[in-house]
């Protein structure tokens, strides 16, 4: 291809990202050397910022700019529910559906021996100790409804088990706007085992 | 949401890219983030340098990096066959396909009075000036078959008749892939009009 060099090199850039093939990267470099010079430096600082300024949150390992997140900063989150999540994302997905009120402790991965992820590699060992030091009400378990996920869920139940009051996981079922035609077994069994009263409103 | 102000400004610099909406900005943010510092650096670096080395062609008004673009500066292809586009970024569209080995001309926008665009805003003068000076066997006209691009290929094909030996345009009609059901009424029509002898090979 006849691509200028420095616009080849974008492209390749962007098409390293996740879900950006080829093509798209191709329009979003086009987008970008439409940009004016201050956008285009605003987006480049961005990307090196980032780099530059998160680190891990002491406490939950989530994002922070500081040695506490936000979220941990915060006095009005609700310290005596912990809610465990796989990655630092995972907080944000959580955080937009504004489900959930409490504080987060992030697991920085899942048990997965294949990929030679053991227990030991989590931050199951602050988890327990964090436990310790602020004895938590409820320790809701949002680990991903994935084989590694429910594994490394049935581990932290075990292993925390008398740590928290209360050990709860999310719930699994099908999800709003589903069709029962569509939905696969596992989850229309789990729909069935864990299926709710009517709540009279 | 509490996410780290560092965070939040890429994931809204990624987001004002065409197509790219706020979950996917985040995950890409997210993705810029695990990379190692060399490669977030690369991409960064990246997006500056397309802005800094990226000019316009002097005879084509494709992208360059030099005074002429690298399909203008090369003598194997063929300076006798020029294809118009609208955008400097159509031309790897089109050499992506491999179809064209001639040279190209960018209007750098189409005819469209709406949006105060009309002929003497287009390098429609430059296009005739270069055909004075490099006569070409064959125009082909690739403005889009949009309202606007069809407007614009008129426009070309009456101001520049003359100019050229001979003037074409892109063939409309089905896409390969396509089905009749799902062909609206305009491309069907056009496809009709416009049906070729078949060619015994």
């Amino acid at each position: 291809m006849n691509i200028p060099p420095s616009l080849e090199r974008l492209v390749q850039e962007l098409a390293r990202l996740p879900g950006i093939g080829q093509k798209t990267a191709q329009r979003l470099a086009f987008s970008i050397l439409r940009h004016d010079e201050a956008r285009a430096q605003a987006l480049s600082d961005a990307v090196l910022q980032v780099k530059e300024k998160i680190r891990f949150c002491e406490r939950c390992s989530g994002f922070a700019e500081e040695a506490l997140c936000q979220i941990c900063q915060d006095p009005r989150r609700d310290e005596r529910v912990i809610c465990v999540v796989e990655q630092p994302s995972d907080i944000y997905v959580i955080e937009r559906s504004g489900a959930f009120r409490g504080r987060y402790h992030v697991l920085m991965g899942v048990i997965s021996p294949l990929d030679g992820v053991g227990p030991e590699q989590l931050k199951i060992r602050e988890l327990a100790r964090r436990l310790e030091n602020e004895p938590a009400q409820e320790l809701i378990i949002a680990t991903n409804p994935s084989l590694q996920g429910e594994a490394t869920a049935l581990h932290l139940s075990r292993v925390l088990e008398g740590k928290a009051e209360k050990i709860t996981r999310l719930a699994r079922g099908m999800p709003v706007g589903a069709n029962l035609e569509f939905t696969d077994d596992v989850t229309l069994s789990q729909a069935f085992s864990g299926r709710q009263d009517f709540v009279s409103s």
